[in-house]
């Protein structure tokens, strides 16, 4: 097998990373903090590896294979982990290099489980870099979602290969949309920046928070989180850019060329948007009438909270842990659903639960007429029975790694709700868990190490949709 | 739709249970205990229902078609449930209808979950009935796997239509199949008899607890169930039987007639007691190394819990609940495991596992073999494609089916640990929960009505494969 097509896209890709650190060094130069050196330490051997795996491994003609594709993947955000830790570690904030990489990681991978404990004492420039990493992470997570899984056939993802044409040849045809996608990630993050600094919000705060909004990652500047601000506007700007965050970003894109009708039509949209409303219905008829709150901060708290954790932003503006049982066991299995593919959000996804909807939907009409023909439809369109079994086999070992990432959670010391909600927040890259440790109102400090690399290789697994990461550890791919 | 065939076999079905009824009414008219007027009351009723049924229903060629099957399935549970709980009612142990029914229901799926808090002190009439149920119930289940469901292709279990003669009618080879499956059935229920007889236990509690042995149902005769018996030897014959109950009975019928390869040969056989082997080995190092416990107590307790547990029987040698964080996780997720098809387990079953696996394995090779084609393989033949679909739709419709559950569960007030493990327990007919409430300490006694008959809504759920039900429940059920 040839690696160097895999390292020369690594080095670039590392080479923007070493870039994007530039931001946090003016942010701290600035605001005249001593930590803008750090960053500077952190550019300088990011871009030097960077660079040379780029010098080293350049080609003219870069042609990847499945197998090179799996591997640079996994590869990929196991080393921009790595090296995003950086900044964490060297900084001033004493973290021990388990707690850097995992704050890292669910940075990239848009997940938003934090070990800082006393967040507001950051300096600006790791405020802002956890920020970035979330944004990149995003942009980093849609134009996977949209060339390079689909290519791969990954967990039935194929389905939306043919939105895109097909003629082109894959690199061009990934830079070409990673600039159109890339103008519309940065106007609406703008859009959000703006809106939250009209609601009162810092500009600095607006900016942070609108990077972690729209890449639904869930990352704040406050330890408090949307309960930081007293009123109910900066909750509502939220709502919209986490939805904003979960809708595929292709339909941007066609809307913007002027094709509005895949906007209003698409299936996953509306399922996306029924559940949501159906889980606040749900949770505010539970709250006012169970627990006499009222009707306006009952609304406002369900949608707020029910959007960010079903996005897997991760957002929290109340203790939800203390709503009561209902809202816990609901907030529980909302975190694996997800919303849409093709956008920065992450878990089963709803084209998923769309596919094995109507695949049992058939199973059942075939039970009572064994004799007749029955197709399952995804947007109009026959399922083919590859992109079936694709779906169905992701769903079930979804169910398994979720099993696995519990069991190995709990021989390492955690309790049953801690470590059932921290394997599917982590898989899923929601941000916090259930119960008072890593709960809403709490974080991940306080578990062990062990605990801590488990989560961090579970984040991964969730965001490379489980196949790219099982694939590599499966013996086959190392056959010849 | 013809509802004669389906009244009828209905009929026959109650005037059969009127007749078992006979036992507990002889039993208690052998240890003088008025009782036995409850069981006179109940045989009078059911047999007058069931004998109506069968004249009103007398038809001389009876056919069944697909919609009647599941009907026939799903009225008949109902049903026998309903008539089952009349003792438990009418008795004088002050049982309300929730619960009679709740206890009967449990008894026939042979869950085990029970709403008695002093079970010594019960007539012994009530006791065998309770373990009689479990008993029925067992062939009953046996007898549908192997007959009907096969039949009705639910849940890939028409995987195992080709083992018996296709040639003869279903009516027929059902009967033929029932009395040489019942001779077993009663041979092995004896011989477990014989030896806890054998091990110390009276010849009444060596046949109650043989009867929910074999049954994998696991109502006992003692509130601490197997914890009675000082001594392990009981424990030892119970592990014994209950992996026996696990097994697929055609085995049995085929090692009668001689044929004794496919026993050893079965790769189901074999995933079940590798499963159960690697859960108890990690249990005992778990227990040995961190709770300090003695090897041979800590091999003994884990080899009988995960049996009970993971054959769904329910039957407890110790509170596993105090064990710590990593029992109650593994247990948790042995609960939706059973064992195979075709035995009298519930649960997900060994079988769908390994479909699901040898999908799961073929996707994998086919991402990085685009252009291979592969497939996977059952028992050293191909899956069908509409058996693999149908394996993977019951594995979604199971995972949907326990979140919907366990939601409802905390609708009504249980809490995350009860809400969850209650799901579980109940939809893979295991008996004991986890936690302080419904945990292997506690009963089912003080939950809420409401939960008592979402549980019981559960247990024929799961017991009838999900699909039976699933399916009167969908409008195309309805629809001429």
């Amino acid at each position: 097998m040839d690696f160097r097509p895999v390292l020369y896209i690594l080095g670039i890709l590392l080479s923007t990373l070493s870039v994007s650190m530039a931001f946090p060094l003016a942010v701290d130069l600035y605001y005249d903090n001593s930590d803008w050196k750090v960053f500077f330490a952190c550019i300088m051997v990011t871009s030097f590896f960077g660079g040379l795996l780029v010098l080293a491994n350049s080609k003219d003609n870069v042609t990847i294979r499945p197998k090179q594709g799996f591997m640079l993947i996994s590869l990929s955000w196991v080393v921009l982990c790595l090296f995003s830790a950086l900044p964490f570690w060297l900084s001033g904030t004493g973290l021990s290099f388990t707690d850097a990489f995992f704050e890292s990681t669910s940075g990239l991978t848009t997940t938003g489980s934090t070990i800082f404990t006393d967040i507001e004492s950051l300096p600006r420039g790791i405020l802002i870099w956890r920020s970035m990493l979330q944004w990149l992470g995003g942009i980093g997570v849609i134009i996977m979602a949209m060339s390079i899984l689909p290519m791969l056939k990954i967990g039935g993802m194929q389905l939306f290969e043919t939105e895109l044409s097909e003629k082109e040849k894959a690199m061009p045809r990934t830079a070409k949309l990673a600039s159109s996608i890339g103008i519309i990630y940065v106007l609406l993050t703008l859009f959000c920046t703006f809106l939250y600094n009209m609601t009162g919000m810092s500009l600095f705060d607006s900016l942070a928070h609108a990077m972690t909004t729209i890449s639904t990652g869930g990352y704040s500047t406050y330890d408090t989180s949307f309960s930081h601000y007293p009123f109910i506007w900066p909750e509502i700007v939220a709502v919209i850019f986490m939805i904003a965050g979960g809708i595929p970003f292709v339909l941007y894109l066609k809307a913007v060329n002027g094709n509005i009708k895949p906007f209003l039509q698409d299936t996953q949209v509306r399922w996306f948007l029924s559940i949501l409303g159906i889980s606040t219905l749900l949770m505010v008829i539970y709250l006012t009438s169970i627990s006499n709150m009222d009707f306006e901060v009952a609304f406002v708290k369900s949608l707020f909270n029910i959007t960010s954790v079903m996005t897997g932003t991760g957002f929290t503006s109340d203790d939800y842990g203390i709503w009561g049982v209902f809202p816990t066991s609901l907030f529980f299995f909302l975190m694996v659903v997800g919303a849409c593919a093709g956008s920065t959000t992450c878990g089963i996804k709803i084209f998923r639960f769309q596919v094995l909807y109507s695949v049992s939907n058939m199973q059942m009409k075939k039970l009572l007429h064994p004799h007749g023909v029955f197709i399952p439809y995804y947007n109009k369109k026959a399922i083919p029975v590859d992109v079936q079994t694709s779906v169905m086999s992701f769903f079930f070992l979804y169910a398994l790694c979720f099993a696995l990432i519990a069991v190995a959670l709990s021989l390492v010391g955690l309790d049953f709700v801690t470590a059932m909600s921290g394997s599917a927040t982590a898989l899923s890259n929601v941000g916090p868990g259930l119960g008072p440790i890593i709960g809403p109102a709490g974080t991940f400090q306080p578990l062990p190490d062990s605990a801590k690399w488990i989560l961090s290789f579970a984040m991964l697994l969730g965001r490379l949709e489980l196949f790219t990461v099982l694939v590599m550890l499966s013996p086959h791919f190392w056959r010849r």
